[in-house]
């Protein structure tokens, strides 16, 4: 049994607990919350509620811990703090600090002989090893990654900053006609524009100036400016009805040449189509709490990614039967 | 530098060339052929072509050799044989044998301290990886696998030998329907019926019973009993014209749920659209092929498949270039 630790419960974590049962091999030792735990109900009978102050209390209790934080000021204090006592694994998805964080961790797990996996989930995750293995098998070719249709949290609170604005709710969608061109495999060079539009459902204050919500929207540099809005105004009941998930996944698109005079054009597609980003994110973290769990077995210490770890140890299953029925 | 040894010149071999000149970090050294030397002609200036018989004269010369024969009856004795000498790597792609094979690979490395890669490719091969991939992140789900649209060369084999033939190209082809439906996340029971139709190309001889030869194809048990198939007659000059290339391709896409009650539903899925299977496959077995000698240089010696290469092994490019830009 891998025994398994959740750092902070919020979405993520709860897709952890969700994934957790669906892995037989895996057990949850405890939940840690920087809340009173008294408050924190969890879906598990008979797993206690820790406050994250008495996480040491657990060391040697808990095979990998997985940290439910978020990547802006959480994890890149917690993931090397909870490294120096346990495994761990994260899904830091600030894409431009991850060699950062990288390095802030591998030298605590060094020292102390744990083992770490950071930017774990789907992207970076599973998009990221696509585009690994894609280039490495078409060297002569070109990447696309395309996002959603899905909730981007993010631009979801840049709108709700805006004066007058209750609440919103922000899709991210890919443009159709480019995916198309991309993989008809010509190689099209695409601006952002041309990527992906975004669609916006806002509940606005009684009274406010929605002329004025909209044209900040379309307008904000960095979020929106770049790309064709649409804003629509409804009300907090649709908002609740309507648009409560958190749909979310993409698309990675590898097209490249081969042949001695490059005549023959490949098209590798990676695509997910996901009802819940978190608990799908969670899914892919606990395969790979999974694989650090055994990494650590086999004595390799350090930070790794996902782009370290030999797939058969994801899988619960024997070697002998991932051969003779996956390959 | 990393030194290829080609064994075996056909389809595959000619591949393992051309994507040996986009792969700058590895170069041919010796082609090894069972016809005379001096008959085959090969794109790369300066390289040799030896007779298989000399192989052994290369030993300490080649660090990994390519085995490009045939599943039926090359590649059992062939992989192992060799293997005693040199690190290698094969695409074995009878997939009910796989077992057997890499315990007659497995067996010859472990004594020889040398490396080995088998049933490198697309299926096997990349598909089986994302087969695991997806079933470790998505454990309460159903698998799927479709071919095509692509030229099967065993079932135009199965056509040529009908009485009266001249020459026939079939293509698999994935039920559009099907397809929908698995991407749909509803997880339906398909019959092999309802997953691909078969098309057909025939040359048959002048006055030959084309009736006969069509009513021949579509009761061919195993072949193309068991599916709808379509049987077009044409001419030799049409074959040759538009159907002399070798397109192949695919689809794995898995569906699962996720939630404490099973309550989310997504989907996985990758793709393959393939101008040139061969070159493909090539290409995917030349990026294995660094992994191989990258294992050797740390001494993994026996025999692996693709479940157990740490996916950085296939890139060329340094680590933390790897994590900066791709991760």
């Amino acid at each position: 049994m891998i025994r398994i630790g959740i750092y902070g419960y919020g979405n993520l974590g709860r897709g952890i607990e969700a994934a957790i049962r669906q892995n037989p091999d895996t057990e949850l030792v405890a939940v840690f919350t920087r809340r009173d735990p008294a408050s924190v109900r969890i879906a598990t009978d008979g797993v206690t509620v820790a406050h994250a102050d008495t996480v040491k209390d657990y060391i040697g209790k808990i095979d990998v811990m997985v940290l439910c934080g978020g990547s802006a000021t959480d994890l890149p204090t917690q993931t090397p703090t909870l490294n120096e006592y346990f495994n761990v694994i994260d899904s830091f998805d600030t894409h431009a600090k991850i060699p950062e964080h990288f390095k802030s961790v591998d030298s605590v797990s060094k020292k102390a002989g744990t083992t770490a996996l950071i930017s774990a989930g789907w992207d970076p995750g599973m998009f990221s090893l696509n585009r690994l293995y894609a280039s490495a098998i078409l060297p002569d070719g070109k990447d696309y990654t395309f996002w959603g249709k899905g909730v981007s949290q993010g631009h979801s609170d840049a709108i709700r900053r805006i004066e007058g604005v209750l609440d919103a709710r922000q899709y991210t969608i890919p443009v159709e006609e480019a995916l198309a061109a991309v993989r008809s495999g010509v190689s099209p060079t695409l601006t952002t524009r041309e990527k992906h539009t975004r669609e916006c459902f806002v509940v606005a204050e009684e009274g406010a100036d929605l002329e004025r919500i909209e044209r900040e929207i379309k307008t904000m540099p960095n979020y929106f400016a770049d790309y064709d809005t649409t804003v629509h105004f409804i009300s907090m009941e649709e908002l609740k009805r309507d648009h409560s998930g958190i749909p979310h996944g993409g698309f990675v698109i590898r097209s490249g040449k081969t042949g001695l005079s490059a005549e023959h054009t490949h098209v590798i597609e990676y695509s997910l189509k996901l009802d819940s980003n978190p608990e799908f994110t969670a899914s892919v973290i606990l395969a790979y709490a999974r694989a650090v769990y055994r990494m650590h077995e086999k004595r390799l210490t350090g930070c790794y990614t996902v782009f370290d770890v030999p797939p058969a140890y994801l899988s619960p299953k024997p070697y002998t039967e991932l051969i003779a029925t996956m390959l």
